[in-house]
């Protein structure tokens, strides 16, 4: 049982992980942090949280476990002053999306000041962002990826790991290199491809849009998430992008190959090893 | 009221028409032909249609109304022997997934014989496929392109438009190379994305498909669809296929610029272009 869960950031994630601590009772005090006070307000409104307040200082103190959760590029720039805002007891993790340069600044200020700290991604993202989405079950069936190092103390993973498995998601663990490489290839690299299948479409002629059926829907849902929330994200995960982009692109060219070839057998075997692939995800 | 509707394919598609059909009391009688009969005997079982066979002659006897829902290779191969045995007074339409080469036959045919025939396209696919998954609602709130020429006559485009807006669709026309287009933009190329996407995925690693989140799968859900149909359609429909590829190819090695560089504003502005784009689409 947690004493004080401290959350910086109260937007879909970090009001999902305070529903969601609310729900199953994981934290006999639940601390909201953010920059601005009106923003907080319906999460205490609505009982997700128990006090909130705009100083970080105030926020984790005595807190016994940190859920970092603002935006990647803020949330690097705010690590500095978490670490020292953040009494010797916490366990502090995040919710961000790209992870090397996270953990990295993470051991090098535990370096300085030792603190618990493992690297989460909760895979529970929505093209929706802001507390108003957030919901108590955001996580239940999610892939909650955690990056620990050979410098994470086993028993910070343990904690971290029973947190979300209580908040009903399902844990695996990378390091954080690989992770960033696995999500450039599941989330980042269809996130850009929906964006330019739009955008294609529109090159082509606007009005096509308007026979859109329910496959161009799901193709290019995410294209319709927060600009600033994804700009964000492709720049912090430039290079494993980058090498996503590059393998997509092979891939794309491969296919067009076959197709040319005219041979029916050898499209047919290619779009059934494809199809096998992706059944298998459900 | 049609009097005599008959289907040529009773699989996810024909099957759908002849339930709808029932359901909406749109004919007196309903005739499912085809080439197996253990194949068409669901459709009896279930009371979709009051009659099979496996004799196109005889299925297509006294009908007022055919509907072609055979795969669109097998479409272009079987339109000779409908136009011979149809009665002068039939109604023909298909659902067919690409148009301009069906229409240009069905066209070359009535030159000959001359017999009503509207192109149609239920944009109502999945990524299943058989008479097992077809619904009487399956055309509810789908758009239909029907796709008349200057040789079709009003009344026929009249009276399939009043056909398809019974079974719940929400119909448009387009001239059948547009049409082409249109699919090739929101339907074929999204496909071939998808497709190019899983494989991407497992060049860089196949373990990362187990972090795979709802929007990676929602992006490729339409790469889990019959090799067999989806050869045949990018086969169809190749010239506009590559034009699709074309102008993707372009957007994306123009958002790929926009991220290179770094120019946040622009960055922003140009991912906001698209999700505004995106999200009208619902």
């Amino acid at each position: 049982m947690i004493r004080r869960l401290a959350i910086v950031g109260l937007g879909l994630l970090g009001g999902s992980v305070a529903k969601a601590a609310r729900a199953e009772s994981l934290a006999l005090e639940i601390v909201g942090i953010g920059r601005d006070l009106a923003r907080l307000e319906p999460a205490l409104g609505v009982g997700a949280v128990d006090r909130i307040t705009t100083d970080l200082r105030e926020g984790l103190a005595g807190a016994d476990m940190v859920v970092l959760a603002t935006p990647v590029a803020t949330l690097e720039r705010q690590m500095a002053a978490v670490w020292e805002a953040a009494p010797p007891q916490a366990l502090i993790t995040d919710v961000g999306s790209t992870k090397a340069a996270i953990v990295r600044v993470a051991e090098s200020l535990s370096a300085r000041k030792p603190l618990d700290f493992v690297g989460s991604h909760p895979m529970a993202g929505s093209n929706l962002s802001g507390f108003a989405v957030s919901r108590a079950d955001l996580f239940r069936g999610a892939t909650i990826i955690l990056t620990p190092t050979d410098r994470t103390a086993r028993d910070a993973v343990k904690r971290v790991t029973e947190f979300w498995e209580a908040a009903g998601g399902r844990v695996v663990t990378m390091d954080p290199a690989t992770h960033d490489r696995a999500v450039a290839a599941v989330s980042h690299l269809p996130h850009l491809v929906a964006d330019a299948l739009v955008d294609a479409v529109v090159r082509m002629d606007p009005q096509f849009l308007e026979v859109a059926g329910r496959g161009f829907k799901d193709t290019t849902r995410i294209a319709a998430s927060s600009p600033e929330v994804w700009r964000e994200i492709f720049e912090e995960n430039r290079e494993a992008l980058a090498e996503a982009v590059a393998a997509f692109r092979a891939a794309l060219g491969d296919l067009e190959s076959v197709l040319r070839s005219g041979n029916r057998d050898r499209i047919e075997s290619e779009l059934e090893r494809i199809r096998k692939i992706r059944a298998v995800l459900g």
